[in-house]
């Protein structure tokens, strides 16, 4: 590739929209342009990225027996109607009519096309298992797109879907993709995570999150050090360890003026958080339901929503429907003398003399205690774990890092197999639904996640294989050398010859701009052929930021070969 | 690509909806399947096929200096506005409105796309040349999609954008992407015309086409055996090469009582049909407009749309139209004594003593004569060229074949770069609108031009740069013969290892069905490892339709490398 042909519109300057890091670098070293709201052109160097990245993919798919496909991106309404997903997806299912007036939308997902498609072209057990995948583009029309192509409303997915007859080739399955996923990003050099992660409303079996970990990441993961453990912090069971004391301290009802919040009930009675539970009231089907946790912890919502007669969404009760149920405001709820269902977390469970809201506004108590004064039959799990927490395994104190959900892979059981009627014969001839599995890695995605990881405060560092060339050949100032002029371009067409590419600065700029240009890109080889140099027969080298040193030109082609 | 674990659904019958041998093929061999109208998933075949086709596609483009880019599909209104588009394209430009209520098409094509990435990234001439292309998802509504993914309405396009700031440069691009599709149709194998085009609305200077040759073909095209001239003909200039006769006969009113067409009157009157002109009339901008041409020929519409004063797109007179301005049904206009313009095409031009009709119901003329009776003023070719007119460039007698259009190539001027002000300013600091180019190649389309081309009545035949695999392995009962499983393996995973891809049919079939399946998908190379062969040491070897021979085993992969 020929700088100077391409179209590669370095910029000196951070835009001004752009919040994170991969938004800034991927726009200022010219690899994507905006072109509307969460819609981007990937310029020549982004899409080397991307299909570099997509090359990585499909190798570690096919030699794990997934076949490629390519299904439509614009899909009939009827097939979501089948899975009934036309009604329950959102406004981010993008719909639209064609000149018939025939609905469609912009697919985000494919699994009722791929099960349609199953269902017409599969009838017997022999045909399975079967793995199927796509690179394709995708469109979810977010309400605030952001963060470039992190988070783009039009963006390029794999998305793999298999079908089974048993548990069995499901579970080999499920492991064949997570360990593709972990050797493509092995293969791409970056600091991942594979957790555990919560199926939403998509199944219900084990799910798995790869994340790339990220300060920027919009993420929280908690892992064990010592031990195996990680999960998404939303899907992380807390445990706790510790068991609950006597109680030494009378029920005291304490007169707290103008206290409406833990913090200041901490304040103003000087004591220490960890002795206060807090009570938050959500809606349940027959009746408002509290919640009860240890005064520094964090409601984990997904777990809440799990809860028996807790509606879904979960939706916090407004201080209307508290006033009505409980008789007084948000900050002075308590579970004493509740009458309706109250869900106390593990952590609140074991606490002894504790302190919390009393139900009459002005007033909390102290020496509270489990079973004393209140029960504690409802003993859960509904608060996000925090560093330092024990994993649920045993296998010492939890770490929270920040990561980049770049890969997701699921058990759909018959869900759609099931809605749509895909049933296969067994080896005895009976009608039955296959399980499914479905596995999604983002690919534009991905090379955002790669930037956020990998830059300093020059530029990007590209993994060798994501990377928009292998080798960056700064010819300088060679409109004043024929001989850095033919040195350059015979390193140029050696390479092309030998099957490695190359990003060539033959661009009449100042050798200042040509280095800040290749610090900002990022490429990990580098040659820089000036006079100098040359003069002595030779040109400068580099691997990534590491030491320069003087080699020969004919030489580099045996050297990036090695 | 493990036949069993693929999904590749052959189908003994054709399709009762698929018309054309490319759709049949293409479904019958397993390489697609339709989701709706228009819309068609690729199975693994398929992509494979897809695939080769785009590298082939990206290898040529990019030798010639082409560089990749990566645009969205969906796009913004505006930028349609400004190119006043927006308002032009009737329903095949899909609207859709996104959940803000911005309005967004599905991009048939990207001119608007690529002039805004100019504008907003190239402002010096130093940039220039700039030659950039993508391979990516299009839709077109069409009204009434058909024959497959040869008109479906989604499809996959390589579309190409080239800028520049002089002729001379533009017409170097031109060419060498002339050049790259002259490669890439030569590569896949295939009997191809590049003809001259007419380049519709869309610019006005030169136009090249790059059909396919298919009986099954949309587009005449006309060429000359002996010279160098093809042009499509639509496009193909009709040349008179005889001069006129005297007249010899007088202007006579004949009664021909219910003769309304050319047919009836050679019928009635037992004449040849070529001494008679029939006058057709078309809407004109102030009044009615005739067109006088040969009894056999047909009218070029496209010409008869650039006459002037003729509305555009060009509208025939209706009855009523016709009865108002002449005073006689259509079946009985002729051009003597019209009050309206008449333009006369050039072979009726050069008729003497010729029959037409008289303006009055019921009657014709006979020996109607040029300039005696009538004027031929304005002389012009308006007329379809047929086999055996000579060539307009004088070398020899003109032949017509079908085509497929895979490929076209425009001047698009500056038509957008000048309504979407993408100027730069030149070596002097003035700022010019560049010159654009547009290239365009069918990937899908191609795909099934290929099958069009190459098929028989057992199956298709892949040219080796575009088939599904190299190489086609049948292993004959294996599940009754350990040699045949282990050699078959063997095979197989030797031309893995030396990157040959292969699809291997290791399903428990018959023969017949495995024989079958492999003419019907049409793989160049093909071995067959049965136990009989294998008692002396041997695989059944063949290329193609052609004989087949005895090798060893592990002479395959030698033989495939030659």
């Amino acid at each position: 590739m020929r700088f100077s042909q391409s179209l590669i519109p370095t910029l000196r300057e951070a835009p001004a929209n752009a919040e994170i890091p991969s938004h800034v670098l991927l726009l200022r070293a010219g690899l994507i342009r905006q072109l509307g709201s969460g819609l981007f052109t990937w310029l020549p160097l982004g899409v080397n990225v991307l299909q570099k990245v997509e090359r990585v993919v499909r190798e570690e798919l096919t030699k794990r027996g997934a076949y490629e496909i390519l299904m439509p991106f614009v899909q009939p309404a009827e097939l979501w109607k089948e899975s009934e997903r036309w009604q329950v997806m959102g406004p981010e299912l993008l719909r639209l009519a064609d000149r018939h007036d025939n609905e469609y939308c912009l697919s985000p997902t494919h699994e009722e096309v791929v099960t349609d498609l199953f269902r017409n072209n599969v009838s017997s057990y022999r045909q399975l298992p079967c793995n199927l995948f796509q690179i394709n583009t995708k469109f979810r029309d977010e309400i605030r797109p952001r963060f470039g192509v992190l988070r783009s409303r039009e963006f390029i997915m794999k998305d793999g879907y298999s079908f089974h007859l048993d548990e069995e080739t499901f579970d080999a399955t499920y492991q064949a993709m997570y360990d593709a996923y972990a050797a493509i990003l092995t293969r791409l050099d970056l600091d991942f995570r594979a957790v555990e992660a919560d199926p939403g409303l998509i199944g219900d079996g084990d799910s798995h999150e790869f994340h790339v970990l990220a300060n920027t990441g919009e993420d929280a993961l908690a892992f064990s050090q010592d031990g195996d453990y990680a999960a998404n912090v939303e899907r992380a069971e807390a445990i706790t360890e510790e068991l609950r004391p006597d109680s030494k301290k009378d029920l005291t009802k304490l007169a707290t003026p103008g206290v409406t919040s833990i913090e200041s009930l901490v304040d103003f009675l000087e004591i220490d958080i960890v002795s206060t539970v807090k009570t938050i009231i959500v809606e349940g089907k027959d009746s408002p339901i509290a919640l009860v946790l240890r005064g520094d912890h964090e409601l984990n919502e997904l777990k809440a929503a799990r809860l028996p007669n807790v509606v879904q969404p979960l939706r916090f009760a407004t201080e209307e429907q508290v006033l009505d149920a409980v008789g007084c405001k948000l900050g002075s709820i308590g579970p004493v003398g509740l009458e309706i269902p109250v869900y106390v977390d593990r952590a609140a469970g074991v606490l002894a003399d504790f302190y919390c809201g009393s139900n009459e506004t002005g007033f909390h108590l102290s020496g509270v205690n489990w079973d004393r004064d209140v029960s504690c039959d409802n003993n859960v799990d509904i608060r996000r774990v925090q560093e330092g927490d024990p994993a649920p395994d045993g296998s010492g104190p939890l770490s929270i890092v920040r990561g980049i959900e770049v890969g997701h892979i699921f058990q759909l059981g018959t869900k759609y197999s099931r809605s749509m009627q895909a049933s296969v014969q067994d080896a005895n001839g009976v009608n039955v639904f296959p399980l499914m599995g479905c596995y999604g890695i983002g690919i534009t995605r991905l090379a955002a996640a790669i930037v956020e990881q990998r830059h300093d405060e020059i530029g990007i560092d590209w993994p060798t294989e994501a990377s928009p060339a292998t080798l960056h050949v700064l010819s300088l100032n060679a409109e004043r050398s024929e001989l850095v002029r033919t040195t350059s371009n015979q390193i140029y067409s050696d390479c092309m010859n030998a099957g490695i590419d190359v990003l060539y600065d033959d661009r009449p700029e100042r050798p200042g701009v040509k280095f800040a240009d290749a610090d900002l890109i990022g490429i990990p080889h580098r040659v820089v052929v000036g006079e100098r140099a040359l003069n002595e027969g030779k040109v400068e080298y580099r691997y990534r930021r590491g030491e320069t040193s003087l080699v020969e030109p004919s030489d580099i082609v045996r050297r990036l070969n090695a």
